[in-house]
């Protein structure tokens, strides 16, 4: 069994009303001169009432000799009918914190336990097309704790994850090659990466 | 007039066969073991058949004594019903590529002329919740171009957008205190100012 053994066989157009957790919808706004206008965009219908957001990405860090890894994962992902290369993530639960969800994830998907140690600003995925966002939460994975070097996953029946690392200071080029792999490639990840590079070639 | 006065007055649900440029669908895949499942999820439909993403984001940097500034945006989106920082962006034109929209948009919308210099993979912005993706271009803008000097953008209709610089390597700093004056900031902005905040602390 692998990752890359899924498929999308059927895609067909699907009315809000038979819709689960997403939704279209027209907003009708006042533009900066006071005329008014309407936008297309899309929503999850899951964001928890008391939640600023929908979910949680996680840079978990392995400190090892000779520097940081970073934990990432390969999942198939219909929208896109591809393996993705993402960070772990997922979406809040009623009542959590961006920080307990990024442990809970960290666990229920890696195997690994983590304490969290910095939280992002809120991040917008794609604000033009829908409302979807997210906090990154940074994780520290101690290797001195025997759970880590045991690790036991607790994942939903419709998730199929592998797990991997990579060396921090390579995320770059590592995205560059999984792609031509064929792995697709998450925007934070990607992004993340492109800060990573251009602090190293900048020397900033 | 600033783009802060924009402001979404009503909110309703939106039929497909309504819809210009969006698109809920439901997609049935086979997963990892075979087994039958299926997915919700949102597209664009204005991608062009010949092109891969449907569009572009723009790290467009310029020199400067004492290092590189980056060149980004604010821009109120109805989806959210905020203004949020954002690189410069838009959507593919049918046959152009990736360093051609990057470069005409970066002139549309900021007026700065420049030349593309690297490109990224593909990134997907949320890919269990839609399907689009773009690539990143750095873009570098040569402040010994007279036109650089005498900014002329061209903008839509229907787009308000202040433009203004940041130095790169404050960029984190920038989107924290961004945030709590009330702007939203993208997740490729956020994930970049993370990178090069961990390149900087962790010395990569």
């Amino acid at each position: 069994m692998s990752v890359r053994d899924a498929k999308v066989q059927k895609v067909e157009a699907l009315k809000n009303q038979d819709a689960e957790w997403t939704k279209l919808v027209l907003s009708t706004y006042t533009d900066p001169l006071g005329k008014t206008r309407t936008w297309e965009h899309a929503e999850r219908t899951t964001r928890p009432q008391d939640s600023e957001i929908d979910g949680v990405g996680i840079i978990a860090l392995l400190e090892r000799d000779g520097g940081s890894d970073i934990i990432l994962q390969k999942q198939y992902r219909p929208p896109i009918d591809k393996v993705i290369i993402e960070f772990p993530a997922g979406l809040i639960d009623a009542g959590e914190t961006a920080e307990e969800a990024a442990v809970r994830e960290l666990k229920e998907e890696t195997g690994y336990v983590g304490v969290a140690s910095q939280t992002s600003t809120i991040m917008f995925n794609d604000p033009g097309f829908c409302n979807t966002n997210l906090k990154i939460v940074h994780v520290t994975v101690d290797m001195a704790n025997p759970e880590n070097h045991d690790l036991k996953t607790n994942l939903e029946e419709n998730e199929f994850i592998e797990v991997f690392t990579v060396p921090l200071k390579n995320l770059w080029a590592e995205c560059t090659k999984l792609e031509k792999e064929g792995y697709a490639i998450d925007t934070r990840v990607g992004a993340l990466a492109e800060g990573i590079q251009l602090a190293k070639q900048l020397k900033l």
